[in-house]
């Protein structure tokens, strides 16, 4: 079969490899479509940056490696000792693997288990024809969702994640700092819990534009003072949350000034240095920044629900490329910007 | 009365005033300690902060101003209309002024509010013979705390409020950074919640001393390296809560990296400049970073309770010094860095 396989920083290369098999507890699933993400560009322009150069220890697997982390699929193979997964189902992965024995573990925050592994990255992954998982990994997709939303599973998981650690209700108001893909995750998650008063801040014309499309409100920084104008809408008492997936400097300091007191700054971003962090508007009205990162099967499950009750849609914001040309029309397209999400699709 | 009157930056004369009287709701206290924190010095050396020079909304009061708003006495005149405070009572003065109507107040929060004021900084304090205060600003002392000690409930207090801050529990883990007068009032209150397990880091060897001599773990962060060390005995979970009252950016770091995952770094300093802050590190373990500052009468009532049963102690931190020369011994030996917290006695 067909797969984009990572050899090392730059080199990922569209080879022909063997077909993997299902094992005891195992799913084989033919993917439908694999998301790019962030972590996948990072990995090949700078990498290997998650991608091991030994074993693993959760899955034994190490570089070459295929990619991808994000995807839906159809089940064709059950292994040996799966009960809760049949032939035919429409599914998406989540890809973690977890030791389950760690305290973060034990604590049911296996997204932060200290030894955590993901499919496509620890793992042979989805930007292939076929790729192989196991059963506790696997969530089915209702016939509401098609398998193109389902493959935005995973990065609407991390967003949706993220929207809880606001600890908003329905009359909150929130700002989201960059309408990128998990930007645009946090409008449609915090819609879905009943949010109104949303500002999305972004200063590309183009990411307003798909965000706005979707029905969101923005704001330009580039030519609105942000606290200013918050202070006049809120009658100088701030929101609720703030969302920072921009990870820039400014956005902290802007969303700090925002706030109300007592309440999360959460940020969601991979910060690539330190930033020059404004600790006293911390202090001087009790707020916080609160660091959010992938999700659980809680997450996934709310974010399938949501999708199948129609609080999701791909308007504007996501393309389909060729596993054939994925460098050039998925890699390249996204480190430019041209493209905001890309999904791969592995039967062309 | 003699009084340490504030008349602007680098302006504090010990006059003589007239001696203030009771109205309506208020309690008039012969003072018998004051202490005094950074905020007066700040607001000597880089001042008027926050000694208004329009009358303040909530007390009508501007410059010039008695200093002092950390303070105990005992009772010695009634207004009419109090109800709960006899003469000879002892006392301990809760400095804050509310509007009682923004926002933060309606949720109890009013060591928020929006337009809040000090006695001893928008309204005579507490480094002078007698002075006047509402009665709902009155907790009373019971006979088993003295009144030096309980003329530090107000720094204890904000101390006391940052450790509820860091959400833990008697067999929670926790550093604190810099043993200043917040350092230690950390450390009494933590302990007082049962912790067991608690390091204090300080680079200075003469404050390192102070806080041992109360009974305090210390590690110098000049000669180790704190987070190889946390890691090394926390079997690598890291500590449950982290409380920087330093304020410097190492502080910062250093907290940051020996923090488990989804656990608090409690900041309650005042930072004088924004400072470079790894948020990575906030976002890989889900950490957060909580602002803090100053108290309710919660806190109040429970430093009060705790000295009554006998967790705080003054030995080797606290020198008292006589009003006349509270400049020259008060002011400028904190400064230097000669004492760490002074007592005012203005009956001297
Ligand atoms: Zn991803
Ligand atoms: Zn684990
Ligand atoms: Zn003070
Ligand atoms: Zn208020």
């Amino acid at each position: 079969m067909r797969a984009a396989v990572y050899h090392g920083n730059r080199k990922l290369s569209i080879e022909d490899v063997p077909e993997p098999s299902p094992g005891k507890g195992q799913v084989k699933v033919r993917v439908s479509r694999n998301g790019i993400c962030g972590t996948d560009l990072h990995e090949y322009y700078d990498g290997p940056i998650f991608i091991p150069q030994e074993p693993h220890p959760l899955t034994g697997k190490s570089m070459p490696v295929v990619m991808g982390h994000e995807f839906s699929g159809v089940v064709t193979e059950i292994g040996p000792q799966v009960v809760n997964v049949r032939e035919g189902d429409h599914v998406v992965i989540e890809p973690i693997y977890r030791c389950g024995t760690c305290r973060a573990c034990r604590a049911g925050h296996y997204n932060l288990c200290s030894v955590i592994g993901f499919h496509g990255l620890m793992a042979d992954g989805g930007m292939a024809e076929y790729t192989v998982v196991p059963e506790n990994q696997v969530h089915k997709l209702p016939d509401q969702v098609p398998l193109e939303l389902g493959a935005l599973v995973e990065p609407l998981s991390v967003a949706y994640h993220a929207a809880t650690m606001g600890e908003v209700t329905s009359d909150s108001t929130a700002l989201i700092y960059g309408a990128g893909p998990i930007g645009i995750g946090l409008w449609f998650a915090l819609r879905s819990m009943g949010l109104t008063e949303i500002d999305v801040i972004e200063p590309s014309q183009t990411r307003r534009s798909s965000i706005e499309a979707l029905g969101a409100r923005t704001i330009d920084p580039t030519t609105q003072g942000v606290p200013a104008l918050i202070a006049d809408r809120t009658n100088g008492e701030g929101v609720d949350a703030a969302f920072d997936a921009a990870g820039v400097a400014p956005a902290v300091e802007s969303a700090l000034q925002c706030l109300a007191e007592r309440r999360p700054l959460v940020s969601v971003a991979i910060y690539d240095k330190p930033l020059s962090t404004p600790l006293l508007q911390l202090v001087l009205r009790e707020r916080r920044i609160q660091g959010t990162i992938c999700y659980t099967s809680e997450d996934y499950r709310a974010v399938i629900r949501l999708m199948a009750e129609g609080h999701y849609n791909t308007t504007g914001w996501v393309d389909t490329v060729p596993l054939s040309t994925v460098f050039e029309q998925g890699f390249e397209a996204l480190r430019a910007g041209r493209l905001m999400k890309v999904l791969v699709d592995p039967t062309r």
